[in-house]
Formats: C-alpha cells, sequence, structure tokens
C-alpha cells in the first residue's frame, strides 16, 4: 500500500515550510490542506488536540505534531533518501542544538520585532535578534550549509526566514547583507535547491504581508 | 580506552537530574562536577559558549548540551543498554512531543508559580499549571509509565519535578494526589527506581530549598 501522506498548514507558516522542504528533499508526494487559524478545522483539531497548531503531518491516519519533530520523524521513516540528520550521535547532537537555538531565539524574536509597536521591548527585541544572527554567523562560518557540505535539519529550521529578510531590515534596523554576510550568501545557495525554492514565498511578497498584517492590528 | 564522561552540573537542578537519571538508567560511570552559576568555571564557559547554562555532558572532551538533547545522545551512544527511546519512529516522535510539552510547559509554568509574588501574572500561571497536569494525567492514563511498559524519555524529562509537589501544593493552590493521581501514583513507581531515588532530592528537602530561595528574594 502506497502511504497516505497529509499536511495541515498554513502557507505563510515559517513551521509549516520546514515540513514541506523536508517532505520535498525526501521527494515524497503529498496532500497539502489549508487550514484557516481562525477557523480550525476538525481533522486539526483532532488530529492535535493538544496544542491546536499546525503543521500537523497524518501519515497514515496517524498524527505527528511540532515542525521540528516532524522532519525527524520523516527523516526516521523515509530513511533511504536523502538523509536530513548526520548518522553519528555527536554530529546529531550538534545539529539538534542548533535547530532548537533557532527556535526558541529566532521565532519569537523575530515576530515581536516585526509585529509590535516601537518601544523599550522591541528596542531589547532588535538587539537580541542582531545577537542571534551574529551567533549563527559565526556558526555557519565558511562551511557551505549548517549541516556541513549537506543540507539539513538546521538548514530546514532556519530557512524559512529568509523571506523574512526584508521586514526585518524594515522593522529591525538590520542591514542583513552588509551584518550577516555569510547567512545572506547561505539563504542564496539554499534557495538553488528546488525544495527550498518550491516552497519559500518571495521576500517581497512576505514583506507585503507583514506590512498587512502590521496595518490590521493598528501598527 | 575507557570513555571519559563528566557532567557540568547543578545539585538541585531539575534538568541537571534529568541527564543524571539517563546515565545511571544506561549504567555510565561519570564524573559529577558542581557548577557554581553565581560563578561559572572556565570549563562551563567554554563547553557551552552559547547558553553558558547546565547541564553540559562532556563526552571524551566533546560537550553536549541541552538536557532532552543529551538523554538523546546517551541513548543514541550506548544504544546497547536500557532504551530510553522506543525504535519505532512513530512512538519516537510521540516521545519527543510529550518531552517538549513538559520542556515548554511544566520548566517555566512550575517555576513562575513557585518562585514569584502573588498576583495577576501568578494567578494565570497558577491554572495554566493545573491545565498542564490534567493533560499529562490523561496522557499518563493507565499506563505504568509515560513510556508504555518501559521507563523512557518522558518519564525522563517530568520526574526531577516530582521533587517540586510540596512546593506546588503550598504555592500554586494544587492538591496534587487528589487532582491527580495517576500522575502520584506514577511518581512514587518511578521512585523505585534506583536511577531515580539516587538522584532525586527528598520532597521535604527540596520545599526547605525553594522556602529559602523565596526568603533570598523576598517572598
Amino acid at each position: 500500500m502506497a502511504d497516505e501522506v497529509i499536511l495541515l498548514d498554513v502557507l505563510v507558516s515559517a513551521v509549516g515550510m520546514r515540513v514541506r522542504i523536508a517532505l520535498r528533499e525526501k521527494g515524497i508526494e503529498f496532500d497539502w490542506r489549508a487550514e484557516d487559524l481562525s477557523n480550525k478545522s476538525p481533522l486539526l483539531l483532532k488530529m492535535n488536540p493538544v496544542n491546536k497548531l499546525i503543521p500537523v503531518l497524518i501519515h497514515n491516519g496517524k498524527p505527528v505534531c511540532e515542525s521540528l519533530i516532524i522532519v525527524q520523524y520523516i527523516d526516521e521513516v523515509w530513511k533511504d533518501r536523502t538523509p536530513l540528520l548526520p548518522s553519528d550521535p555527536y554530529e546529531r547532537a550538534h545539529a539538534r542544538f542548533w535547530a532548537d537555538y533557532v527556535d526558541k531565539k529566532i521565532i519569537s524574536t523575530g515576530r515581536q520585532v516585526v509585529c509590535t509597536a516601537e518601544g523599550e521591548t522591541q528596542e531589547a527585541a532588535k538587539k537580541e535578534l542582531r545577537q542571534w544572527f551574529k551567533t549563527l554567523e559565526g556558526e555557519l562560518g565558511d562551511k557551505p550549509y549548517f549541516g556541513g557540505k549537506t543540507f539539513g535539519l538546521v538548514d530546514i529550521a532556519l530557512i524559512p526566514f529568509y523571506s523574512w529578510f526584508p521586514s526585518l531590515e524594515t522593522y529591525g534596523n538590520l542591514s542583513m547583507e552588509a551584518e550577516f554576510p555569510k547567512i545572506v550568501a547561505w539563504g542564496k545557495r539554499c534557495l538553488k535547491k528546488e525544495s527550498v525554492s518550491q516552497t519559500l514565498p518571495d521576500q517581497r511578497k512576505m514583506h507585503d504581508f507583514i506590512v498587512g498584517i502590521r496595518k490590521k492590528v493598528g501598527l
């Protein structure tokens, strides 16, 4: 029996993009289903009753939740195709550490920078975000990918935020290319991969979307 | 050559306890080194320059950071001894989801309940904590362990907080035994394991320690 793979997702979701990229890297066909977060589907509520969040991967009827856990699941199930995590336990722990770093630092601080009002908290968030990217620039160093020679878990964790760069520049006072040239070159390199270019929205479109969100919340 | 395993840790740290329990479950000898967080050792700063936090496991000179990542690393390196994660990818994802749940929900809300002043935020934290434990009580159900028949990752993630129960009752208005009888029975069951009883501080001692911390910060 062929695998049935359904992805409950939202088009502009960075965490949803991670899962799409992982599935495309592995060449797995999937049934992509858009969720409306203001009116969640009964399937989403049934499949992720604890957090009620996207993305949810439903593989042969069974749900897997949380983007980085889903990417690791995909890597373990389809282990004979393009590996996303290294085989060495030490390198795996290293990849998990940095993916977790992106998850804990970039998402919340990035959101705060682009989607909250000016003020002390936003000033602090801008400073933090600059620090997180500086640390990531150091970790990337002269490697082509965070995973070394091959694209992997950390790259998948971070690359969706490449679409946010113009918004981070506008609202975060960052000059991505001047301050983090290695990260920007890495982003362009990742975009040459079909799995990434097929998934990421154009930076300009993403910026327009964020401008729209800001207007909605009165910023 | 025998493995050299060093653990940089703090005795009362719940996340540090996770690593000690995992090492003891596997029967791995380790050199336990106490850190003073008000005066961090050069070794800690060198081994975890990004977060500068304990626990850090140093295995043959190489550092692994973040408690749940360390537990998975230990399971992958010493895979021939007592497994801590299931072998099936779906069950592994399920275990990772619940360990992550404990990590994101119980630690921060638990700290807030026992270590902050009364007020609206604390009232909200108390309500949340009751909800998180209710969800965990449901997930445990009638299984002896979160991992099913065997003690594993989720059990390791949560069990250190068993020592906090008297403090959660005192400052969080919870009646653990009456409200969450399955979790309390599970805690007692885990304590029969030598890896756990050797690691967890006595609940009364932990409570006295928390009372001391509260006095220090003027609560």
